[in-house]
């Protein structure tokens, strides 16, 4: 059965997925003589860079996602519809998804990443992921729960896991994750469990290179160190993790740490599509696309963003897997498929590195321009500028900048709620 | 195994449920010299009166729960317990929860209320009930996912089952909910389906009796079925359901209604708890009370609000289960402890009655205060103004106050998210 969509006489363009490459993707063809499909297993747009913020209380999840229809309000050459992708029949240029098939014309994968947790059992079973509002909501509910399960125990070596956090991973993720935990620790949980002794209370962030943030450059990874030492987080460096019951976990040097709260921040992994040939897969798991984001062995199919790699000089691993590559490239696509429509030849693709941003806590942020780095309060302020202005919706700009001067003000954090509990495996 | 509560040589409050009765007492008895043990399977208290606005994308779900622990946030005698009551043991004042056992000096029950279906199995099964933030929040997920489903369907009649939805119950929460759905009807929802035909949305109000808001003056009443009237809702009166199978409700008429949204607004049931006396329970499953709201049968235990019947004069069924009671019926009990600690005599309860109010969308709503009644914009303001003010939390009232001039001006509803699919049967 086909999905429900309008047969028109323009080409079709199936979209995969409405992360910042997907949204950008159908803003940039609105204007141009065809027919958008967007896919996607949700109905909303997740702004991903505050998940950390919904997590640790400071966010409601609703401030930080945008209904899609809403977004697309009045866009006539516009069509989405919520379901998941299956398969991808190429020979008859079709879609098989949860909610029926689909032709396209040109089919366009913004399908991003996921967690990554390198085939490590233990952690794909006990650590807890971040890369959703669900799994953003579910950390929040676990964090709540152990400090509710904490009050209830007297048994020493349990308490001490119930109040630890380990964080794997010191890229931007883990580190922001890191410093909400600390504030956390520092302002809002010791008014909440008066009865707990909170200079029990740990934050871990392990990091398996010898550095965090190792995209920045020396002085912002040396930053970063500071401040979260400052937050009274403990940074271990050089530490690779072996194994994890989901009490104990154990480094690959032997140490064990208890916690019963881990986050896995320490890595992603394209999302693919069954059906893609294994040619157009590269070793790391991307979809191989060329300077004009074509993937490789296909004529109508595109990939952008998180999923896939396109090898250039000075990228010789593909572009970093962050918003501004996914946006850039979806640029792209729209103004090549315009040109290819009047029949002019494509652009290549290249990328304009805007910089890069990490915030650490309260008053704390690291922020690099081309050559120019700033950190502490101004980093802080630009941080925050930036993320506002980058939330799509007014209404969420409002309601998150109301939450971050309330918290500001007060050392508070407000969404402390377990609105559905945590339960391992459902 | 016992909770874990510090002993202390006061007497040892332990109270059941965080409504509006739990909160008032523990407020009332912070500066008694007694230890207050709260025992609720939620970490935050739910503003109940604006579910309806969480269940049709109005409001966010966090900002009309508040957590428990801010709320007595430095109140030293409180001690806050997340957990589920299992079983009363009066016999050795204890409790038997989920989290273990407690002993207590005083017992106080304030578990409110939940759906009652009268034992109508299909209304079970298939309605939607609405008296908790996860219900709404579902209830919020289905309304859009049956939009999502319209759409792929091609099936006029199960179209129309997806498009129409019934509410069984006319007091102010089906009048409330139906209110706001012929809005979402009207502003919001065909601007996200340009692609389906909205004269074929229904709204219906089921009421078994002869009248809407059986409990308000007959002016109002009027009022409410002209404003439903004006809204686009189908109002029927007179009506009993008799069967429903998810898609097709049958009234006791014989008369059908195609429609997988049926949501259950027509009854509560006390919330009891295991182990208490069969002759302390009337007839109607409420508890009984007497003047003093102490249990028949016991003399340390005492029940209010929504789960407990106190007979007085004018009040032969008990007093009506709304919020107001509650909270006097806290203050009362409070107020006599306070003097049973000095051994002065308790008070009797006496209700006093502030008046009523429900919203019927847009610009409208009835209020009623003693022989004073009002409707249209002034009493929608009032509405407003007084719901706001009955919000806990300086936070969460600015966000509901964003939130509701941003859908004023924009005749708008912002949160149409669906984070948690619903599922039946989970």
């Amino acid at each position: 059965m086909y999905i429900n969509v309008p047969e028109v006489k323009v080409p079709r363009v199936v979209i995969i997925g409405c992360g910042f490459g997907g949204l950008e993707l159908v803003k940039q063809l609105s204007k141009i003589e065809v027919q958008i499909v967007l896919i996607d297993k949700n109905n909303y747009h997740t702004f991903q860079p505050l998940l950390y913020q919904v997590s640790t209380a400071g966010l409601e999840a609703d401030s930080i996602a945008y209904p899609i229809r809403k977004i697309f309000k009045g866009q006539k050459n516009f069509h989405f519809r919520m379901g998941e992708v299956q398969q991808l029949v190429s020979e008859e240029n079709k879609l098989i998804t949860s909610i029926g098939e689909i032709k396209y014309d040109y089919l366009i994968i913004a399908t991003g990443s996921t967690t990554n947790y390198f085939g490590i059992k233990d952690f794909e079973e006990h650590a807890m992921p971040m890369k959703s509002v669900t799994e953003a909501l579910d950390l929040r509910s676990l964090i709540l729960q152990n400090f509710e399960k904490a009050l209830l125990i007297k048994d020493l070596h349990e308490q001490e896991a119930l109040m630890t956090f380990a964080v794997v991973g010191g890229g931007p993720t883990g580190v922001e994750l890191a410093g909400a935990l600390c504030e956390l620790k520092k302002h809002v949980l010791p008014n909440d469990y008066p009865e707990l002794d909170f200079r029990k209370m740990r934050v871990v962030l392990i990091e398996n290179g010898g550095e965090l943030l190792q995209a920045m450059n020396e002085i912002n990874r040396k930053r970063a160190n500071t401040y979260l030492d400052e937050l009274g987080c403990e940074v271990w460096l050089n530490t690779g993790v072996a194994k994890y019951d989901g009490s104990v976990v154990e480094m690959k040097s032997g140490k064990q740490l208890l916690t019963s709260g881990l986050i896995w921040a320490a890595g992603i992994k394209a999302v693919l599509i069954d059906g893609l040939n294994k040619e157009s897969i590269n070793a790391r798991g991307r979809i191989i696309i060329d300077d004009y984001c074509k993937v490789k062995s296909y004529e109508n199919i595109f990939a952008i963003g998180d999923a896939a790699c396109m090898v250039q000089e000075k990228f010789r691993n593909g572009h970093p897997q962050i918003a501004p590559v996914a946006i850039q490239q979806a640029q792209l696509v729209a103004s090549n498929l315009k040109k290819s429509l009047k029949q002019c030849a494509p652009d290549k693709f290249s990328y304009f590195d805007k910089g890069t941003m990490a915030t650490v806590g309260r008053n704390r942020a690291v922020v690099e321009v081309g050559n120019f780095t700033f950190g502490r309060f101004f980093g802080w302020l630009a941080w925050m500028g930036l993320h506002l202005m980058l939330l799509v919706g007014f209404r969420n700009r409002v309601v998150v900048f109301i939450n971050w001067v309330w918290s500001y003000i007060n050392y508070d954090r407000n969404i402390r709620l377990i609105i559905r509990p945590f339960k391992k495996g459902g």
